[in-house]
């Protein structure tokens, strides 16, 4: 019973929203303390800066296990997306703490608390959930422009090995200056050194940079269309004010409005037979 | 009652169609001015040019007092956010008159009645409105933008520090290094540089390249889809001639029919009842 | 009457589909000629260019003189835009052909028969009426954009002057300056450049950027809007199929269903007023 | 009859979705060879390579003429296009099989083998199909483009051929630099260097960069234009679901319910009739 007890206190503690601006006050002081290592600071300052850490890596393991705990069944709680990464956050920035050869790694792994900000505001866990939903959209895109490059690299890495191993060494070397041309960085300089040889490689850089443009372009419509559709969809699911809405609501009236005008036909067809039979 | 009339007098002066452009060629004249003093000017030049500068912040001066007094209540006139726009331009230019020293920060401060402009001209004055109206969908995609900056930030100031310090050296200068990038501004010299030692680092700046864009592409359709929204609903409520309008118009027919229908029903039941009553 | 008669024949090869195929094929070449001076080619050919060159001068001016004469009234030639488009181009590229010295300018007025290409092909007409159409709503965009320029302009002149005055050195240059930066080209140099003084001027520049990126995108939007919005009213008012067809089609209807059932509900008011009597 | 059944089972055999999983398999399995390739590899790996690319050919070449042989009609495979871009692709890395002077131009056309991805991918494929549906539309958006390039280009190599004949020696490498500035690609190295005779030609560069920014906006909006259009309109006819397909749905049943009054309108002016003729 007393179990019982504290799991509900936990788990008013932990809708509690002054508990919620902790959490959040947390996340954003151990963020700067991982700017703040960036620093050439004293070594007094960093033995304060690893007692800090210290402080929010036990921080962040008592608070998951509070959600843990507060979850009316154990497993329940990995069964939300969000409790997951929180989770793998957590214990990643734990793992290292008790080697000393790995801190490098530790430091990276503690980086990545920052991102607990994204699970801990909703409307950033929104922001997160509309952009993975415009995911698939773009697979295949990313594996067309992905072919593009192949090819070009290929092209590119059997034409102009020989005038700049250093950017067409090979296919991944092309495939990266490839990238650099499609960013417009310096991309003269890779084209002009190329058309001393072959003075009409122009037309490799050009067609490469109108096809990657062009299905970038497209890609950037696949996302503004999804986008769109969705909240279209949304807004008209959740209000059913706008457009859509009305749209809709005439609709359904008009199937009522059918029913009656049946009703009423059948009702003057039955007078009509009955005045006549009379007649 | 004088007082009164003087009022009267000023507010018909004050919306005067003849005035306000004597007030927008005043202002163009005082940002021609502020062009002309990053000029070298002689000094009798330079001797007009203060005396001329004087006399526009003295009509500045006296347009916002007549403004100030035309108001039917005095501190309505610090109700409406771009009196308040212009009252600040127009004291700050104001201020630093009497010293002598702080010629610079005088000079900057009067530069900013350009602004003016926009306070001016309602045209702009919509424009300034709809952009601040854009702005709250903005703000957590800002942040989301800001906490991939700050984790890219912190793992390149830890990992490249020793490489380059001048780019990486905390991580307030590893920010900036990372907008460079983002914005596609040699940033292949600073990925050269950092693949000498970790011949994988370009995942990083390929990441957070596709990251960045990724996120400012979702900005820029939000800002999209907010606008249009708006858009759409102002016209549709102004007009009531667009497809929305017409949608809205049949809902409301709509309803009327049903209504008629409705009565046309009851009156057949009813005929139909006295019918069958009558045989 | 025979003047009435060439008017009719000469109106009927303007219209001609071979004479206009004629007209675009004189222009290409006329383009090819003038790209032609640009290489280095022998006297014997530069000779031929003139007086091809020279051949194309009076072809187009004999087309403009039958379009001129074939119009009913004399007037009303320059009553189309178009029309003074194409009269403006061909006589400019005839004047200077009496001088010598202006060989230059001569030139140059005759690149720009190039654009006659514009007002003979139908869709290049349409592309750049739209263009035109979507201008006024920039104007005030490009205005604001302007003023943003000017104050960054002068902060930046009168703060980074002596720093360098090649970039610095008054209202104009700066402004330049400042457009570079815009574009993100090499604008870290300019950066770091100030930074060395002033470290905190990153601020200077990335708030222009976003400010920038912020009203050009707002501008960009303002274009999709317009041009959309322009393009749905023109296929709703000449197909009437799309879905905004349909609506109008469906408020019409729904208008004739309204006046019908009225007179339903008067025939039926009056027949049961009718049987009442009766009984 | 023996010839019958074969062309059932080899159909079979093609319908087959391992058989399907293992040309994909193939040709993913044909792109990393040709990578491969662009890596210094030992001339044993060399030699399996060389024995690889020819199985890999071997494989195509029987996979096409199972798809030919199973055709039910010979020359009907000939009619879909993306039979044909396999065709060409499979016999043009066929060819030069047997010289072996031409080793570069093999290595070439074996690469475009992995263009054959798209043909075997069904989404690719309408990717493409999308891509090429909206290209109509560009067609006269790149021909103005097109105009503009070549008019500046040509005023260009007039005015500053002598200043740097690499970059306006004649029209076409004037062109590509107008392209390098539209990229915005060290622009301003090419405008300081002209601005140092012609102070004013920062006016050449700015309204060719406004110009060529407007017009590419245009196409962007025109595809994205286009292609919304097609996927509203595909979507409305294949779901009924959204918006559009309600409104078409109101649409019929308004024509019925407009049909059904009719038919009550005259069923009551009938009863009405007789009641009268009754009386």
């Amino acid at each position: 019973m007393s179990a019982q007890l504290l799991k509900a206190q936990l788990f008013q503690l932990h809708q509690n929203k002054l508990f919620e601006f902790l959490v959040i006050g947390i996340i954003v002081f151990s963020a700067l303390i991982t700017g703040a290592k960036t620093y050439d600071i004293g070594t007094t300052m960093a033995d304060i800066v690893i007692w800090l850490d210290m402080f929010i890596t036990v921080f962040f393991l008592v608070e998951i296990m509070i959600r843990l705990v507060a979850e009316p069944r154990f497993f329940d709680f990995f069964k939300k997306g969000w409790n997951i990464f929180d989770f793998i956050i957590v214990t990643a920035s734990l793992l290292p703490i008790e080697g000393n050869d790995s801190v490098l790694l530790a430091r990276l792994l503690r980086i990545f608390r920052v991102l607990r900000l994204i699970s801990v505001i909703p409307e950033l866990r929104i922001l997160i959930s509309a952009l993975l939903k415009a995911m698939p959209r773009m697979g295949y895109i990313v594996l067309l422009m992905f072919i593009i490059f192949y090819i070009y690299a290929a092209i590119g890495s059997f034409m102009f090995e020989h005038i700049n191993p250093v950017l067409w060494g090979n296919i991944s070397i092309a495939m990266l200056t490839l990238f650099r041309v499609a960013t417009f960085e310096d991309w003269t300089d890779v084209m002009y050194e190329t058309m001393t040889e072959f003075p009409l490689s122009w037309m490799f850089y050009l067609s490469f940079i109108f096809l990657t443009a062009f299905v970038f372009l497209n890609m950037m419509i696949g996302v503004i269309l999804d986008v769109m559709q969705r909240e279209h969809e949304e807004y008209y699911r959740e209000t059913g004010e706008g457009e859509a809405g009305e749209v809709h609501w005439i609709k359904e009236h008009t199937e009522q409005m059918e029913q009656r005008l049946e009703r009423i036909e059948s009702l003057l067809l039955a007078s009509t037979n009955n005045d006549t039979k009379l007649k």
